[in-house]
């Protein structure tokens, strides 16, 4: 039995105290464990600021974006094993795996390539230079630069590749080390992937740590050039920005947390059409995709009440055509969740939404003797305005349909509800009811998804999270914001205004001549 | 004698509990009172939300910064009865006064001319769109629009005017309702503009409310959608950014604190050049202009030992030219601290360098029998390494000169030590000492301004904040970020990433055609 070690100062280091045990959720069993001590916060700290740091930031941004590639094809050529490992120690599908593993090559690559068109060195303009004086001799230019800290992701167990691979392109892309800690349950493909970016030689000593146990203690230790960001529960999100050093020292918190995310169905789609195959087919695969464990995934589907019958029936042939099973079994379109606390706590929501929403299928019921199985579960709302529905983010393959008026002002209203979103999917024709609803919603929510009858075909669905585009939310959802292309970068570099003579400033940081 | 009130739902409303006396700083007489209760925190908040901020959204950027320009030329006509209220509630001479009210006018008028600029409507595009799918057809585009929310303004007493206005200036542009909360000390002149714009009826109702008292209480009923932006010391600015209903809402808090800015004389420059010349008159006006109650002064005068003699016998000189005395009386160049409370902390702050450093000028003693006034006070660091010269920010006319090798490394080194700035200034004609300097202290400090011979009689120095550039700083300085053009917009906006059709998310949200 495995229990996994942590990658701190240039070594592996096995961890300490009452371990966590680690099982293949689809069996119960037991595969390894993670203990929660063993590493000296302050020395990983250390190390990272006094020789991970200098040594990326001896690199330029075009170097950084080589390294980042180098990772990417790395994780790509050992594909096979990590889809293996993420079906036993995560209950992924061959499909969940893969959504998984290429995102994280996928946004690897994507900041390799925008890496590569950054300016020579390591200094990045911001906007244009603008005169400050009488005459324009006096000159000033904000210039983006890597700052001498530390990035302590705490990632979730839900996306061991993904959310570990966006995180750390952005920030060492940026310039400043990482030190990546894993989500438990599903800890062994995070470990794996530490082992091959650690022997692949890719990274500068110091510049890449990795924690398989417990880093709350470590925040304790973070000064104002440092950052956090953390991918999980609200309530955790709570405990680390109201983090007393972390508060006292300003130190920049990037929090992604929970999201009851709406997909609404405009009021002029009707049977038969492209747009609401769309609408079907988007919900259906966000309530089974990673067993309804994307924090993007759908929670509520706002339905016209006149078409409520109609999508309730469509979406329940299609969710009992989805074979469950163990996902090392080729057939299965659907694993188990990643855990038992994880089960705990699924059926647990599902029963809190039942007191407000009548279950039309599945249910918190047990569903098979072994492993952590949860029936795909579509609920109906009472009382569309019941709290437990817009506030509750239940993390499994579940989701209510929330039936509306079929008023625009109505939909607003019932998406907001939410206190804050990563993201909101909309499927309509009718352009006025699309500008109504994006203005009404999208102060609340990170992204605004926009399915026609002209995107069939066209992309990924709402729940795919692109590196193009920002990922994050306001309020409930943690009020942080990652990826979005060059934006994603932004957490780790420091916003500097530099004023002075026109020559100086331009020609040294505008990457403009006088 | 006046209790001074607040502008609350449509009212003016007198405050209630125990009095704060108000005083004319150069003379101690009693000129008022603020009383810090009588508000209902939660009935201003809705007001804001339901009345102030939908009115304000009904109007375009464009309507609004016809707004923002008709305030900016109320205050200019009011000019002259300001700038006696400053003289006698905030102890500024007319110089001084200016300097508050034009900074007001000035950068109320500079968002009036961005905001005419920006597109019709209340959607910003952020970035240029992008390709999402495997065509072009499915398309991204980041806008940003205003949140319907409350910013909660609490103004620090130095620049009632100046702070008051440029924090409504972007809030108001961006479509988001101000309650405006006056530093106490200086509260007449805040409440005098408040008044001012209530009664021009140029803002709609709800979109302006004011504060004399307290807004402690009002914390605890904001949301996702309000933002906090705070100046004032980094103890209260650790409090507001710890509140817990904040960070359990994710409310956004932009805060702007303690600074203890550096000046750095560059090891190149010479006894009677231009560079020195400025150098030592910059240095001077941080010193004593609004008797260095500035944010921005300089407090930290970093000289290569060389030059050490020299430098300080010239700001002796210049600092002994200046006249102390009553502001109203035209001939003084500097006048009082503001308050008794002030006079106290700067006092103590004087004593508690003096035990690392030399007091060459001035000094912590009584200056005159009435009034709070403080010497213009030098003085010579004995350790540069002391701890307490780079940590306390003594926020009066007193600064420490801080000898230095003249290496670039140390100079760095000595800069950082202040624990993130919100400017740092260094005058040197050596372009590769200056490269150097900024590569080290850049990602420390939010503006770095470079003096050096042709920036003489060309701009205003290191201590003036433009709103072109961003006021902020990292770590002790709040992490926050004001100003800066347009990005002074985004702590009151949200980031939305719209996807779907090109022609939709162009046309409807990306103002290009797709």
């Amino acid at each position: 039995m495995t229990s996994l070690q942590s990658y701190v100062r240039g070594q592996w280091i096995a961890g300490s105290g009452d371990p966590v045990t680690l099982h293949d959720p689809a069996t119960e069993a037991v595969l390894g464990d993670v203990r929660p001590g063993g590493i000296d916060h302050a020395v990983a700290l250390h190390h990272a600021r006094t020789v991970g740091g200098p040594a990326l930031r001896a690199m330029t941004f075009v170097q950084r974006a080589e390294m980042l590639k180098a990772i990417a094809s790395l994780l790509h050529e050992r594909r096979d094993e990590l889809i293996e490992i993420s079906g036993r120690n995560g209950g992924n599908t061959r499909g969940d795996a893969k959504f998984d593993l290429d995102g994280a090559s996928g946004t690897l690559a994507f900041y390799a390539q925008l890496g590569a068109s950054l300016p020579a060195g390591n200094v990045l303009p911001d906007g244009s230079g603008t005169q400050l004086g009488r005459t324009p001799r006096f000159w000033g230019q904000h210039v983006l630069v890597p700052r001498p800290g530390v990035a302590v992701h705490i990632n979730a167990f839900n996306f061991p590749a993904w959310g570990m691979g966006e995180k750390m392109a952005c920030a060492l892309l940026a310039g400043v080390p990482v030190i990546e800690k894993a989500g438990t349950p599903s800890a062994m493909l995070a470990h794996r992937i530490a082992q091959i970016v650690v022997e692949s030689g890719k990274v500068p000593e110091g510049a890449f740590q990795f924690v398989a146990g417990s880093v709350s203690g470590m925040l304790d230790h973070l000064g104002p050039m440092d950052t956090v960001a953390f991918t999980g529960s609200s309530v955790t999100g709570a405990l680390i920005r109201g983090n007393k050093n972390l508060v006292a020292k300003n130190v920049r918190v990037n929090i992604e947390a929970d999201s009851i995310n709406p997909a609404i169905l405009g009021p002029d789609v009707e049977s038969g059409t492209d747009t609401l195959e769309q609408f079907l087919a988007n919900v259906a695969v966000d309530m089974t995709q990673k067993a309804g464990q994307k924090c993007t995934a759908v929670r509520r589907i706002l339905v016209p009440q006149a078409m409520v019958a109609e999508v309730e029936e469509s979406l329940i042939e299609r969710l009992r055509a989805v074979r469950i099973g163990n996902p090392l079994d080729g057939d299965v379109r659907m694993g188990p969740v990643a855990s038992k606390d994880q089960l705990r706590d699924v059926r647990a929501g599902i029963d809190r939404l039942a007191a407000v929403a009548d279950v039309r299928l599945g249910g918190s019921a047990p569903m098979q003797d072994k492993g952590y199985f949860v029936s795909p579960t579509l609920l109906r709302a009472r009382d569309a305005g019941a709290p437990v529905i817009h506030e509750l983010e239940v993390f499994g393959p579940c989701a209510t349909i929330v039936p509306y008026s079929g008023e625009v002002a109505a939909a607003i209203d019932l998406c907001n509800r939410g206190g804050g979103g990563l993201v909101a999917s909309a499927y309509s024709d009718d352009r006025s009811f699309v500008e109504a609803l994006v203005a009404g919603i999208a102060p609340w929510h990170g992204r605004v998804w926009l399915g026609s009858e002209k995107t069939q075909g066209q992309a990924l669905g709402p729940g795919a999270v692109l590196p193009a585009t920002i990922h994050g939310g306001p309020g409930r959802a943690g009020g942080g914001e990652e990826l979005g292309g060059l934006r994603g970068l932004h957490p780790y570099l420091q916003r500097t205004a530099v004023q002075g003579d026109r020559a100086v400033v331009a020609r040294s940081f505008g990457l403009e001549t006088g």
